[in-house]
């Protein structure tokens, strides 16, 4: 549930904030806002010529980007989009390649504390739902 | 020392490799090939609009990206360019934001073994030479 | 489902595997094998005053350490007990304290390829079930 | 340099540490201060039956346990030793076994802000001084 203090949040507040908050280099992904929970945010992430090399295959690169930038929605979903944070740190898994599908990229808040958040991030295949790539990552609120 | 059996490499070849062998978004980070020593390369990361948000940071996302990056070129000084292989994780710290400066991203192997090849990213301030990103990797040799 | 080439395994093999597997110094940490599922194991962690400083909070020396030690038997419970693997590498983030309770550690393999396995380990409060502390691993198959 | 208004820091005071902050099991690791410069330590992990398993190789857990003990330590010689701390996140890599010999852990502050302090660690044989295992980790001031 979103805190009552928080300013209403919706796929088109979310997706406004991809446009707010991050470089246009980082908008250049494309990512697209599926769905949302408290805490919780599923980003569309495209393949497209782009974002991949050979064969097809979305880059690490652009997997690694998109998990930063689906938390930084995640934490917005519960604590609202007047927080300032940045990232500590992430750990970032590559399970196996990416290719011939979109990517599905699921954020989530796993503790809120006063002054770090902790989320985890998995990303799937759009069509066939496999995970090929885990995050955990670390914000600091300012 | 590059071994005698992998092509002779240069500034120039591993400019080369990343128009080849990385996908156009990465590629639009803008990296330059400073210089390199066997099982090391250095790149710019130009500071720029498209890579940052406000207070023209350099986003995390370049980062982490520029790293990885910095790293598949340091492997190719030491194992040649003709050998496959993929990151299997990347654990990146983010020490502090770097604003008003490019930054140099040094990709250095620590060990290369069989199967497996363990690197280390240091990135710093360009003008003022102060570390702003850490990052350890591995990369499977395919 | 447990392969049919692989040993059956059960809560006494495993728990006999920490014993034949493990230096005892990690013996020393009490575990013990509580369940399990094709991939999946879950050890008890106990708190007591070997692995606690002030507060009677347990360690998280023993976390890191607990965690490693069941994702080894999480592997064997897919790929038997006969196949050689070590840790590539561990990422481990600790979300808050754990107090007067004893830890849950369950390990999961998420992906097990030719070469290399990816798990994670969540560890939780055995009384209240909150999450403490979060895992990610890889691991080389020899 | 010491800052002035902390405690003088010496061989002893660190090894007192070991047995002040740490629970029993981590002080059973039989760590020894062997020198420390500001925000800097290095301790010997020996190499025994009690922390290796099969070829005498010391195992994973040990260095792990010995890497974030040593961070700890290594925060104290530059913030004093009254400064509560607690560590958020480590990342190990493990780059090769180490048998026959003592290890040499040496933790170093990378960046120490208001709130977090950043460091990394390199734990080599103590004979013939190669790197086996490096983490890098997060540290929270309370």
């Amino acid at each position: 549930m979103i805190p009552t203090d928080a300013p209403a949040v919706s796929v088109e507040s979310l997706q406004a904030l991809l446009s707010a908050w991050f470089a246009p280099w980082v908008q250049a992904l494309g990512l697209q806002v599926e769905s949302f929970a408290d805490g919780e945010v599923t980003l569309r992430l495209p393949n497209n010529d782009q974002l991949s090399r050979v064969g097809g295959m979305i880059c690490g690169q652009a997997m690694m980007s998109a998990a930063d930038t689906a938390m930084a929605l995640a934490i917005a979903t519960q604590l609202g989009d007047q927080r300032p944070m940045t990232t500590v740190q992430q750990s970032t898994s590559f399970l196996k390649p990416l290719s011939g599908q979109d990517a599905r990229v699921t954020a989530r808040v796993v503790r809120a504390g006063k002054n770090l958040v902790f989320g985890e991030i998995d990303i799937t295949g759009a069509t066939d739902g496999r995970s090929v790539c885990r995050a955990s990552t670390t914000y600091a609120l300012l």
